[in-house]
């Protein structure tokens, strides 16, 4: 990661967290318990790279304000509200994530279960202050029955199962691209972008969110438990459905690249952020050498 | 309940399903068994109180056009995904709900889990179509950690504990009042009225929803299984907070009548709707005789 892009993230990360602290009420309010949970999940660190990807796409097309906060602070929750969810014992019964005990094995699975819907209800108060319909409509968009969600449906019943290339693609597009499509459209919206403009940035969205998740996979098969805080081949374990699984180790790495490729490509039409995007789009890539 | 009265709900019933029937994906539409979950519960029947206290407030305003059916069909949409989630081994552990396998019995856990996601998503998503951010926040508030989440896991932490007054009332008011306030206050905010005017359906919605709840927890103690279609006792059995356990059965049909009788003054204030009101907060009251 170049020094720019690193700064870049380091001071979205900053912001954003400032953001959730702000409107995550304190455990001193009641249910202080589901307040505990949710900080608890939501505080845990990572990168916060859609709250990132939704700064620079706002700032790249000229907005200012506090619009983007909202923006960033609503993808932040929906993204750890997926990770609670996902983490549960009906679903991957995952004991860790980011080296920690995941929310269901801290507060138990009734909490858990709640403190996600919580956190997924407080994303759409959250973002209802930046005073905008249809920018609700790009997140919800982002997450239903034809997103995110309808992702992780088709990745529990391809669990144990051969897979095909085309469902590898819809899990991958819809459970991981979705958001980080909708992180990139959102700060834009939120700019005032025109529809052709929300193109731009949702298409390179797409591109670096499936190369995002083939380079994950591969990290999953490659990487060791110290570098990822997670428990390594847990996806081979599970059976999950991945590109090296299904097309190879070699075809994954170069799809991954193609993809960022054609990310790259389309930084060349952004402003003032798109050598940060380009950076980002690189580093994606880059940590799965 | 009067004729009148009758004829309204069973009309808003046939015009809610028709909305839901249109934007719950079909079940031939991937991922198939989400929506086919998704369907199950939302179809599974009931007299669509919410969206018929919507409907109501909304024309009494004024409104017309069909921002009214957005509402009311996220209404419906949110207080599935509640019974949903509430049903759940790890929350209330029930079998049955209105006579049918619960959604995790059907389609087993995980599904289940995201059902009850995918149609509080849908909501939003359904909801923003009527191109209000004061809407979005309204049900959002709501439902969150400050609404009726709240009320849910203050219910679930008091199970088998002495309770007070005070706990009960706090669980009560959000865990259903505060959606059926919000019911009204939709109903009337998508016709375009004022903040006074949002505050007359808001407080009428206050005063039925913890009257539904009382009675609710009265006819738990007294009904027949034929009647609730669902175990009976089972609060008593849960060791549930509810007002009969901390007040005793004759103070809370007292406490039920003195909150009908405040939401039937609020009616005099209303247009024409008020009588459908007026008989709705009576009904309330009766189906407890």
């Amino acid at each position: 990661m170049t020094v720019q892009v690193n700064e870049f993230l380091a001071s979205a990360k900053v912001r954003v967290e400032a953001v959730l602290d702000r409107v995550v009420p304190p455990t001193s309010h009641t249910p202080g318990t589901l307040h505990e949970a949710m900080r608890y999940s939501l505080m845990a660190g990572g990168k916060r790279l859609r709250p990132g990807l939704c700064y620079a796409a706002f700032e790249d097309c000229g907005g200012t304000g506090e619009a983007a906060d909202w923006g960033a602070a609503a993808l932040e929750m929906v993204h750890t509200f997926s990770l609670i969810h996902d983490d549960l014992p009906c679903m991957d019964d995952d004991d860790f994530r980011r080296g920690m005990p995941t929310c269901h094995k801290k507060f138990g699975e009734a909490m858990a279960v709640l403190a996600g819907d919580a956190l997924s209800i407080l994303a759409f108060q959250v973002l209802a202050r930046a005073g905008s319909a249809p920018a609700i409509s790009v997140l919800a968009d982002a997450l239903g029955s034809d997103g995110m969600l309808g992702g992780q449906v088709v990745d529990i019943q391809s669990e144990g199962k051969p897979c095909t290339l085309e469902t590898v693609d819809y899990i991958h597009v819809h459970k991981t691209s979705a958001l980080i499509e909708a992180s990139l459209e959102l700060g834009a919206l939120l700019a005032g972008a025109d529809i052709d403009q929300r193109k731009l940035y949702r298409d390179y969205g797409r591109a670096i969110g499936l190369a995002f998740q083939i380079v994950d996979d591969i990290l999953d098969i490659e990487s060791s438990t110290e570098e990822l805080g997670k428990d390594v081949g847990s996806d081979v374990e599970n059976q999950k459905a991945t590109y090296p699984a299904v097309v190879g180790l070699q075809e994954s790495k170069k799809r991954a690249r193609e993809l960022v490729d054609q990310a790259l490509a389309l930084t060349d039409r952004m402003g003032v952020r798109g050598p940060v995007l380009a950076d980002l789009a690189r580093f994606i890539v880059e940590r799965g050498n």
